[in-house]
């Protein structure tokens, strides 16, 4: 069997990128990471959804981003809420320097020590909050620098970065997670969560999700602040 | 003053790196990592290093690459004394999987934050341990990536990064870091040291300090086990 590295945050995007690893045949070596997000509680919905959906391993590397700040996910700036769309041409401060770089190079890291030559990320280009690494240019940079920079690429590995959800809408997103078994009930994604996980309803990552299930004609499963 | 982020190992290299990055007029933020290395008595050096040649800011990230495991320089597996050089045909147990790829990622997010365009790094493709990491091929591939994977990229910074020591032998890197007053007894460079940091002088990193002094007709100023 084939293995794979899947990069997992415990969201449903993320989560649905696990199901369709599986789904193609792949072994999948979930990982995570403790970086200093605010919302760690994502890192328990990520256990759960690794456990519930047949991942081979589940790791969370330890890696401290609050070093350098310069994010609301990280740093003391407030989350944004109830922000207008404004079609994904500002960049906003929920932006983690780098951070999708960092995150590929220790799939990359992991895929060289377990044989493995394909990496799979949630990467979504369509309702998504207007990263710069959620976009296809970079995920194709990111491969080819891949194959450079490593032993196994060297050694004549060709390694594939997946990004299966790249030009899905999040309500085909939801829909292919549960066409594939996802228990989005599992799933966390807001960014400024209640002490007890409660989302907030309203942040960019709480309102893409609600968005999505609302196009997607049916109700998101998880509990919301003061619904 | 432009700033820069230099990768600071606290080896000759690194430290011949941040000399010239100064020398070039950029402020230097130096950026080191304690990553599980078997030698983190290199981050002595560096703190020593990145104080003696005046960079404007020196910080030490934390993380782990032991999880992962697959190096000698991280797990169990020994480092490899008095090994025959093959001309870099090979690449050695030694090698950390994908480790300059994570470094550089995190320089990267730290120009982010810094409003930075210059990272600089001490790879060498000529003197080297056969690192796939090092080759000026994985430098421009990693430059590519950067400009697209970044909000400043977005937003019209355009990253380089300096490989200046890229081409030089290692007798030409110690000339270089003297005519600009690295003090060379600061530095560490031995994969394999004595608990009280002696380097063993037989590992592939103090071959190649010797080798390199002695090409240059000089006298290597840090102690060896058993000289």
């Amino acid at each position: 069997m084939k293995r794979a590295v899947v990069l997992l945050s415990g969201g449903l995007d993320s989560a649905t990128t696990l199901a369709v690893s599986i789904r193609e045949g792949f072994e999948a070596y979930a990982l995570s990471f403790e970086y200093g997000q605010r919302h760690c509680i994502e890192l328990q919905a990520a256990r759960r959804v690794a456990e519930s959906l047949g991942a081979r391993e589940h790791r969370i590397a330890n890696i401290d981003l609050r070093i350098f700040g310069g994010s609301a996910l990280t740093g003391d700036i407030a989350v944004p809420k109830n922000r207008k769309s404004d079609g994904g041409s500002e960049i906003p401060i929920t932006y983690v320097p780098a951070r999708n770089t960092i995150f590929l190079s220790y799939a990359l890291a992991w895929c060289e020590v377990l044989g493995a030559a394909d990496i799979f990320i949630g990467a979504n280009a369509i309702d998504y909050s207007g990263y710069p690494d959620c976009r296809p240019e970079f995920i194709s940079a990111f491969e080819r620098m891949a194959n450079l920079a490593t032993k196994a690429g060297v050694e004549g590995t060709r390694f594939t970065i997946h990004a299966p959800l790249l030009s899905m809408s999040k309500a085909e997103i939801i829909r292919k997670g549960l066409e594939l078994g996802v228990d989005f009930s599992l799933t966390h994604s807001c960014y400024d969560p209640a002490t007890d996980g409660v989302a907030c309803g309203e942040c960019d990552s709480c309102r893409l999700r609600l968005e999505g299930f609302r196009a997607a004609g049916l109700v998101d499963p998880i509990r919301y602040a003061g619904r």
